[in-house]
Formats: C-alpha cells, sequence, structure tokens
C-alpha cells in the first residue's frame, strides 16, 4: 500500500524517478534501518515501481532489494547518474544534502529535478493500523515512564539529575530508546520553550515541565505533563487551568474535514481570550510517527485538512517570561468520527 | 582572520552572498551556537563582509549581528528572497536542506547558486591556534576517561553496561558531552567496523575496541583503543602489532607538502604487506574539529595537500569476519616539520 501510494503521486507528478535519501523514508518503504551519518545513501524508485539503493560497501545488508555498493574512494553522484536516463523528470527528499544534489545538476542539466518534500510528507502522514499499533504502544510506555519521572521530583533535584535517568527509565519499561533530548525545566526556566536542561536546583513553587518521548518498534511518542512541587501561586493555578481547558478544546475539535489551523485556533482563542496570547509563541502541534516531527504542523497558518490516520500533537503553552511556564501535551489520531487520545496520562493538577 | 578567509574565498569565485544553515559553521564564525532543529536559519554573508541571520523567532539571542526573526507561520524563504539582490550569485553549505534550496530556485530563476561547500570546507580545515588548543584539552579528556573506560572491562560485563557509564564518565572529567555514540565492541562484534553496541557478554580472548570521543569547549575528540580480556591469541596478536605498526607508519609520514592519500598509503601499504590488506575496509582516517567528521578524508584518493593546522585521525584497522578486529585511533595536527599527536595514551598491547 506504502509503495502503491508513492507510485500513483510519481504518475500524478510525471515522475521517472524519485530519490529517497532520509533513512526515515528509507524504513517506511522498506523496512531496512541504515545509519550512513554523512555518506550519500539513495532508495532510487522508477516509474515501474522498482526499487534499487546506491549505498556505501560500510553499510552492506542482506535483503531482497537490489545494491549498488560503492566504496569511499569511489564518486556516488556518478554511479547515480550512469542510472538515469536521458531528460529524466527526478522527485528529491527535502532532507537531501545540497552537496549532492547541486552535484547532479551539475552534472546532468538535461535532468528535471523536482521538490517532491510534500508528496512523500503527505505518504507517510498517513498512519495505516499497523502503524498506529505501535504508536499506540509508544505511547503507552510514555504514560509508565512519566510516573517513574515524576517519583524523581524531590527536594535539592537539578533538572539535569532527572534527565539523565531517564534513558534508564525508558529501557526499563521495555522502550527502545528517547524520541528526542528530554526536556526537564523547572520554574524561570520552564517559561523558555527551548530551554537546555541544566543544574538549576529545584524550590518551593516552582512548575516543572516534563516533556518527553521514546521509540518503540521504530515509532516516536511525545508527551509533556507540567506539575508543581511543593505549592502553586495564583499565576500559576490560572495558567494551568487555561493551559489544560485549551489542550481539551483542541483534542474536542480534531475530526476529519477540519483545517488544522482551525485546531490550532480552538486552543489559541481560548488562551488569548484569558489573556495570555502573547505568551502562547508557538504551534500548537506538530505531526508525529517514524520522525519526532513530521509533516505538517497544526499551527495558526495550515491550511491542511485532517484526515483519518493523521496522528499529531497537542500542546498549548503559557510561558511567562521571568516567572512560570506550563504546557500540557497528548498525541490524538484521527479517527473516522473525531480522534484517540494515545497517551492516558492524568492532566489533574499535581503538586508534588 | 575566519571572516577575512570568508571574504577572499567569496571574491575568487564571484559570489554576491554565501548561505551558511549548517549549526556547526554558524559557531565557526559567530560563536553562536543554535539549535533550529528542521526549521529555516541561515547566516547571510554578503561581498561586503556583512553578515546578518533569519532565524525563528523561538531562538531568539541577543548580540551584536543583525537579525531578521520569523515565526512558525511565516515563510523564510520569502524572507530571504526579499534580501537577495537580482541576478546574484550564491554561494551555499554542503547540508542545507533540498526542501529550502528547491524552494529558492522556485522562486527566483535569475539567481546563479554555487556549490560552495568544499570553500567553506576548506576554511574551516586550517585550525588556529586557539581552536588547536581546544582540540587538545578534548583529547586530554578523553585520555584520562579511556582509562576509566578500562577499568570496567570485567567478567561478565555487556557492551552496552559500559556504553551507558560513559556520559558520567566524561561528565567526571569536565568534558560537555559525547562527540558520537560510543562504540564498544567485544570479539567477533569487533569485526564489523560498524557494529551497534549490544548486549553480547565478554569472553575470554575477546578483542575490545574502544571507539569513544568527547567534546569541550565545542571541539571534538576522536580515540580508539583496543585491549584483549584475559589472553590473546596468536591472530590477535599478529593483527593488533600489525595494525600498531601501520598507526605508527602513518603518523611517522605526516607532514605539510604531503598527499593524504601517501599518508593512506603508508597505513594501507604495511597492512596489504602483512598479508591483511583485504580486512582494512575503510579509509585511514578523517579531519576533525567543531564535527567529529569534517572535510576531508584521509583516504587512497584524497588528493589534498597536508598543511599546518589540519587536524585529523590516523585510525587504520583489520577485521577479520567472524573472528575479531582491532583498530588504534589517534588524532594529529599537522605541524610546521611533522605532526603532535594529541592524545597520549599508551598503545601498548594491554590484556584486561
Amino acid at each position: 500500500m506504502k509503495n502503491e501510494n508513492l507510485l500513483k503521486k510519481m504518475k500524478e507528478n510525471n515522475l521517472d524517478y524519485v530519490i529517497i535519501s532520509s533513512k526515515y523514508t528509507l524504513y517506511y518503504f522498506t523496512g531496512l534501518w541504515i545509519e550512513p551519518g554523512e555518506r550519500f545513501m539513495a532508495l532510487i524508485a522508477d516509474r515501474d515501481g522498482n526499487f534499487h539503493m546506491i549505498l556505501n560497501r560500510l553499510f552492506a545488508v542482506n535483503t531482497k532489494i537490489n545494491f549498488v555498493y560503492y566504496s569511499d574512494t569511489d564518486k556516488p553522484i556518478d554511479i547515480l547518474s550512469g542510472q538515469i536516463m536521458k531528460n529524466a523528470r527526478i522527485g528529491v527528499e527535502k532532507t537531501w544534502q545540497a552537496k549532492f544534489l547541486l552535484e547532479l545538476i551539475e552534472k546532468r542539466n538535461d535532468l528535471k529535478i523536482i521538490n517532491f518534500s510534500d508528496k512523500i510528507d503527505t505518504i507517510r502522514m498517513i498512519k495505516d493500523t499497523e502503524e498506529i499499533r505501535k504508536m499506540a504502544e509508544a505511547s503507552e510506555l510514555n504514560d509508565i515512564a512519566m510516573d517513574k519521572m515524576i517519583e524523581l521530583i524531590k527536594n535539592d533535584v537539578r533538572e539535569k539529575d532527572i534527565v539523565k535517568k531517564i534513558p534508564d527509565i525508558y529501557e526499563s519499561v521495555g522502550a527502545e530508546g528517547i524520541s528526542f533530548d528530554p526536556l526537564i525545566a523547572f520554574g524561570k526556566n520552564a517559561a523558555e520553550p527551548h530551554h537546555e536542561s541544566d543544574n538549576t536546583v529545584i524550590k518551593t513553587g516552582d512548575s516543572v515541565i516534563i516533556d518527553v518521548g521514546c521509540v518503540k518498534n521504530r515509532y516516536c511518542s511525545d508527551m509533556t505533563r507540567t506539575v508543581f512541587f511543593n505549592d502553586i501561586d495564583d499565576l500559576g493555578m490560572k495558567i494551568y487551568k487555561t493551559v489544560y481547558e485549551a489542550n481539551l478544546r483542541a483534542i474536542e475539535k480534531v475530526k476529519p474535514g477540519l483545517r488544522l489551523s482551525e485546531i490550532d485556533y480552538a486552543a489559541r482563542g481560548y488562551i488569548e481570550d484569558k489573556g495570555f496570547g502573547e505568551y502562547f509563541t508557538h504551534r500548537t502541534g506538530h505531526n508525529i510517527g517514524i520522525e519526532v516531527h513530521e509533516y505538517p504542523d497544526v499551527s495558526a497558518v495550515s491550511e491542511i485538512i485532517a484526515e483519518p490516520g493523521m496522528v499529531f500533537s497537542i500542546e498549548p503553552g503559557i510561558y511567562v517570561p521571568g516567572k512560570t511556564g506550563v504546557r500540557i501535551e497528548d498525541l490524538v489520531v484521527v479517527t473516522e468520527k473525531g480522534c484517540k487520545v494515545l497517551n492516558s496520562y492524568t492532566k489533574d493538577l499535581i503538586i508534588v
């Protein structure tokens, strides 16, 4: 089905080839997981639906796909060029390195290179039953792990102390690893949406943002909870209630046929009404799957229409600089009639 | 000096602008460390030597450089396009994402896009005194850490047990983090140059490859030692001596004016003479700096000439499939008369 969707998009765009260069998309279409680092790797799909790969011999694998291996002393773009017919129309992926793309363009000015990013993104955007099952499992593990992380919040703990224990927590619950660098932020630090966890020690009244995710069967989870340490002041309480309600309103809104911008607005409009609009400084969410950030965003300008099988985050937040921050994030999968939340950790206010 | 070198290369190539997109090159020229993930980020240098940046507001920083901030609802390529004069010649970096590059090409067919990768690489390739001092410090920490890692080799230990303790070891010696995922490989696993450390338990006679590096002041170290557990057989001994001698011969060869392929051959030719040529399956080394793999390689086809200030690895290895593997890796900096080895951990045979 995945391959048929690719072939269909290739025909719609009258493409002779698609060059797949991302390890994630490679996994999506073939089940092969290869990490070639900065070295050239390409899965080439032709219009007859055949796949073959060009790969450095160092990463040789046993599989049914046809391989052309090169070594560190070969020029892989020459090999690629030799396999592409004259005047071909070629779709390339969004993350392909400019170094390879420009080398191909320089060598072969007969080719027509097409930005095929959004087409591949659109295929990967709709998860099948098997993918949704894997993502639900990753989110279940995230629920169990969240409990163990919150248990670590106690007097004198530093942000980094918690961060360092997270890989072991995920391993103990059966995950394969983290899906992104865990974010633990206390108090004022929680007001910076992209804070890097440091040696800050916890203090009474701090909000504690826990934004974490794991990988299971190569699929990602991603969840945020915000708890408070010992106490909560009026501002904290007001912000928490507002973010909580914004999270619920956006989730209730999700159903097929809606523009993602409308889902964003369900959270953003409510936060604006409560007077915190200027402190909600990011998009409401992002799609997720094999990669933790996939296409498209759930943002104020997203014209994309929700469809069954899309999986994205709903993660409104309020960040008052120098004071405190709160974010509450769930993953939802769009169903025929609405949506299903993949994680189930409580969103009730927790004061540790 | 760094900026002057850039301006000189721009003039040589008659460029109006260079677009710097890699976080490493951004750090190199500005000292700013920004991690925008998949979001658009560009440092734009013009022919008058002025820098300005286009950056998502989420990553706002305080600095002397001029910034144009965009938000998640803006189209950053439109902003970039609006700042570039008609018919400009623009150099781009090797890792710039095809999605941005193709969007710019589609929007502005008046522009001439130049693959500027090797020029920026060539500038970054020559380290100044300050950079060499930082790299020496990172390698000194790697020496201290290696001792602590070898201490972990004992009965019943699994590869992963050691890997998991490495971040703490580096933190305890004062490093900022790891420069790449540490590789620990026992016995047969050591015969796969790109083995992923797993739950394999150590056994008597195993070779143990320890390929590790840390970051200090944003610069990388990288060293490999191979020790044996309890015992060593004749094949292991023969391979160890051969790799050791190949490592020494390549290091002795290093001096300004030599092609890097000749340095590769100093190791490769010796290993071939000893009958293990087919088992040395990779390049002899790679340059290193802010990134662990920088341009160029020390390989059989590298025509690049060694110059003072280049820092690269010398890492010959022999991998006999199904049996054992040995690699010994040092970092060297090319000096006026020869080279200096940055790490000093013993290469004498160690049987733990």
